[in-house]
């Protein structure tokens, strides 16, 4: 038997507000796209919308850019408001050169703009910040998913990450809840001969990018399921998905 | 209609041997799993068995180390015959500490160990190789499985790679023939009112990542197709997915 995995990206998500509840609006998309939960059904939420509902946005108007801020926006021809933000958002720079700014945020992601994205919403210059703590919201969605389903739905939080070395950028896991983000296949032997030495696979980031496949581009559709891939139950977190500092030969 | 993307793992591929014609064990797998090519899919393999029919192993009792790497072989217990042939497969070395090799390889990749992977054909202690040229492998399949199919079907050829800043491996793609790797969102509202400012996606590193997830823990199944995807036909190359040298920040 050929294995199967399948990516469901669902309609209806709609536009969401601060203070809105992701559950209902994730159940409603559920409905609207025809599909029902099954057991070993994992959901992947964009953190676009996670962040929107739990109002992780600013307002560029009130924000007071620093002087460094200032100097670097113009030097770059970037909104001073908004890499003030991203200065805020940052524990650390790994790299700012170029008009780009790498930083690592307070959660430990190292990423583009410490994760800041321009936003315009309802005509307001914005920009959204990741959420707060991203496997907490993690574990609310599938807290209310479970109290729905009757059963376990392990969630990811995703956002879209740029590589070193590699073009472009793919999905990855910033919040996880219900499964183990890393498998550990060291000391097993595949079936051709090869010793699997290192083989710590980040399954979660791939599940990530595989539902960005489903999501369409821009976002179309913020929610995926991916149905029939046989992850490992688990508390694990988005943290176990980031190099500790003491063996990352990058920072 | 919510939209659907399937990765299918075939069962049947077996042992490669050098000198094995690809296409005729991917025809047979197919039929061995009761999967009919359709338009639209692709097919993701695992450089592992390309790199095996293509012949690109190599026995260590043929490598006479360097000196050099006779000395950090032994400072970190490794096999100085592995890292001799570690440091011919490398154009140039990004890290080189603790054990650890990350190395560009001729084709430009940054990766671990400039993609050699220890290996045990028949009992001898051998090492893979990556193909010399993944996107011509990646074309032989592709104009095999058209002859076939009388469509195109794209080819993806994966390796898995580590990151910097993220624990764990995931599947990228290393070859490509017959699609666009990366995709062009810029300038583009999301139904969200976000402004897609950096959002050139790196759709053929996903399309390997979710192919993964039905390949199966230590390629139990070299081979999958994507159904339902989407993609943009081009004469894409796995080079693409490569930051150029004057762009990159982490060089």
């Amino acid at each position: 038997m050929p294995s199967e995995v399948r990516i469901i990206g669902l309609d209806g998500v709609g536009e969401l507000r601060p203070g809105d509840d992701l559950v209902p609006v994730i159940l409603n998309s559920l409905t609207v796209s025809g599909v029902s939960l099954e057991r070993g059904d994992i959901t992947v939420v964009t953190h676009k919308v996670v962040s929107k509902a739990e109002g992780r946005l600013l307002d560029l108007k009130d924000i007071e850019p620093s002087s460094f801020a200032r100097q670097w926006a113009a030097s770059y021809d970037k909104d001073p408001a908004q890499i003030e933000v991203v200065l805020r958002e940052a524990k650390r720079i790994a790299r700012m050169d170029r008009g780009i700014i790498i930083a690592e945020t307070h959660h430990g992601f190292v990423c583009a703009n410490a994760g800041v994205d321009a936003s315009n919403v309802a005509g307001q210059d914005c920009v959204c910040l990741l959420p707060l703590d991203p496997d907490a919201s993690a574990r609310r969605i599938q807290e209310g998913l479970k109290r729905e389903a009757g059963f376990d739905i392990p969630v990811i939080i995703t956002d879209s990450f740029g590589r070193a070395w590699r073009n472009g950028v793919v999905n990855v896991a910033i919040g996880v809840a219900g499964l183990e983000p890393i498998v550990d296949y060291r000391g097993q032997d595949d079936p051709y001969g090869y010793q699997m030495s290192v083989t710590l696979m980040a399954v979660a980031d791939e599940l990530a990018s595989a539902a960005e496949l489903a999501m369409g581009k821009v976002d179309q559709r913020p929610v995926a399921l991916v149905r029939g891939y046989a992850y490992q139950p688990g508390a694990g977190n988005g943290g176990q998905l980031v190099m500790p500092p003491e063996r990352d030969l990058f920072r």
